[in-house]
């Protein structure tokens, strides 16, 4: 089968909702999104309109954005997701509105249309319950901007069947991603574990007064940052030559903070409803017009590395073979 | 004092010593290099001056290579470091060896020279106990390749003054670096410290059978790797809005990896001498030459987030403001 003749409805039309369905019309599907809240319908079709913009700008895409809206159907009505053979569900982090939203799915798709969810907070086995024939539903979590960003969590539940995770693994690398296939479901994932074990630590260092809070951040920028593309974690160990690293986890693993509580700096975020760059209160005071700034520099930082990163892939040895799994 | 009149000492001339060499004289300094090792000042010559062709291929250098090495002295004769105001030490991890290397420098420079130390392992503290006047000692701590990254550790001992470190911290601008400054010594220092956070966790996943390896490489290469470089950690916090942090700390933390031991996979790196890409024996399998695509991709990739990363500087409002300390 075509990618252009695979029917994608995407459920909830939110900041990634959007997003994901821009990535998919540019990867040249046929896109039914669904929007349950009224007001994000109306905005969806000007936002996806920008956003496959950025993707002209960027030069990801061949034709104009017309195009690709032409290949989109925007709606309330749950009906049309019918002839969908894959629906992707972002809304809102609730389990029983993602349940709801799940039983107004299956009652309008075949018993084999594959079901994934965005969620990055709840467990895929807790809501694949809630779905008829659960083996076709699973994790499906994209970065964003979902359409500018090579990350693609793949998380298969208790009950998920290979066979569907395959499929959605194969076809991601159509979708521009470089996907990770998770076989069990654990909180959190991957890359919040790994990153929540930085921030415990992160946390801890600034609590003792080791540094100043900008100064962890040039840290990580300056040294992981120049690296971490190219290679990931270990990738990099092989690369240094492996030599240190037992000898200096026996000295630092038994010195890291193990601590389970939420840091008094992030309590305080939260009793201040500090929101970031977002109503200019957070761990870094802001200007006025600051955020703006930090959104087109991300836009624009994001495109750059997007680029950056397809120029070296991951090492032919471990590259995924796609070769005869292609759909075209 | 212009920078082109401050003259410094480097001891040590592998790897890491070379290569900060080459970083000191494209910043403009006069550099005697110290070999204790006479293998090392054969090859040093060479090696410098092939990584100032790469400076220069690199856009980074405005004079021709022999510009630079014209304004660097080569010996293994201790008294030459006698006129310089800064002596950075890297010989190897040994704490008699670097020991006796501070002895021999502290025979004959002033007792206002700054000592600093390469070190990534060994705490200043300690290191410091062996230096006469120990105040004007301190830790610096560079990435490889030293003249092409922008990472610089810069770490206070006890004894440590003020002045020194802000001394090395201002003129580290001028190497074109974004320092950063730890007041107080602890183990691993920063960038280790959060780096073995994740590898606790990683190795926690893999043990379990979470994902593939290459799968956990491709989340943090494609995932942290979008915005790393941009933002570090606490920026990224703001960034995304915070509101969703402290419930997610909450859940993860108690969950993460509190491991103490070298994990399995490492110690049988250690048992079977696995040393990567160098010796073709590692966490991934290697076929011949493929050490030096690595090589080469890494110094290809250095090059290119060197330059993005210059495209997006710390935000205004945290920027270091160097405006007033110009050594110029």
């Amino acid at each position: 089968m075509k990618v252009e003749d695979i029917r994608i409805g995407v459920v909830g039309l939110g900041l990634m909702g959007s997003s994901i369905v821009a990535a998919l019309l540019v990867a040249g599907h046929q896109v039914v999104a669904l929007a349950p809240v009224s007001y994000d319908a109306q905005e969806a079709p000007s936002k996806i309109g920008r956003q496959l913009e950025l993707c002209q700008q960027a030069g990801m895409i061949k034709n104009n954005p017309s195009f690709y809206l032409d290949r989109l159907t925007i709606s309330e009505d749950y009906d049309l997701l019918g002839a969908c053979s894959i629906v992707l569900e972002c809304v809102i982090e609730k389990i029983e509105i993602k349940a709801e939203v799940y039983h107004k799915i299956t009652s309008v798709v075949s018993s084999k249309t594959i079901i994934g969810s965005n969620t990055s907070a709840i467990p895929i086995s807790v809501l694949q319950e809630k779905v008829a024939h659960p083996e076709r539903f699973l994790g499906v979590h994209w970065a964003e901007p979902a359409f500018m960003t090579r990350f693609l969590e793949i998380t298969c539940g208790k009950l998920t069947s290979a066979d569907c995770a395959d499929h959605i693994f194969t076809l991601a690398h159509h979708w521009g991603k470089e996907p990770t296939l998770l076989k069990k479901d654990i909180r959190g994932f991957i890359t919040n574990r790994l990153m929540y074990a930085v921030y415990r630590e992160i946390f801890h260092l600034l609590e003792n007064n080791v540094a100043k809070q900008e100064d962890f951040d040039k840290a990580f920028r300056y040294d992981a940052g120049s690296w971490m593309t190219l290679m990931g974690l270990f990738r990099r160990m092989d690369y240094m030559g492996l030599g240190d690293y037992a000898a200096i986890i026996d000295q630092l693993f038994p010195e890291l903070s193990n601590s389970e509580k939420v840091p008094a700096k992030m309590q305080e975020m939260v009793q201040t409803a500090a929101k970031g760059i977002h109503n200019s209160k957070g761990l870094y005071p802001y200007v006025h017009g600051e955020a703006d700034q930090w959104d087109e520099a991300f836009a624009s930082f994001n495109n750059e590395i997007h680029q950056l990163a397809a120029e070296y892939p991951a090492g032919k040895v471990n590259d995924y073979l796609i070769s005869g799994k292609n759909y075209q």
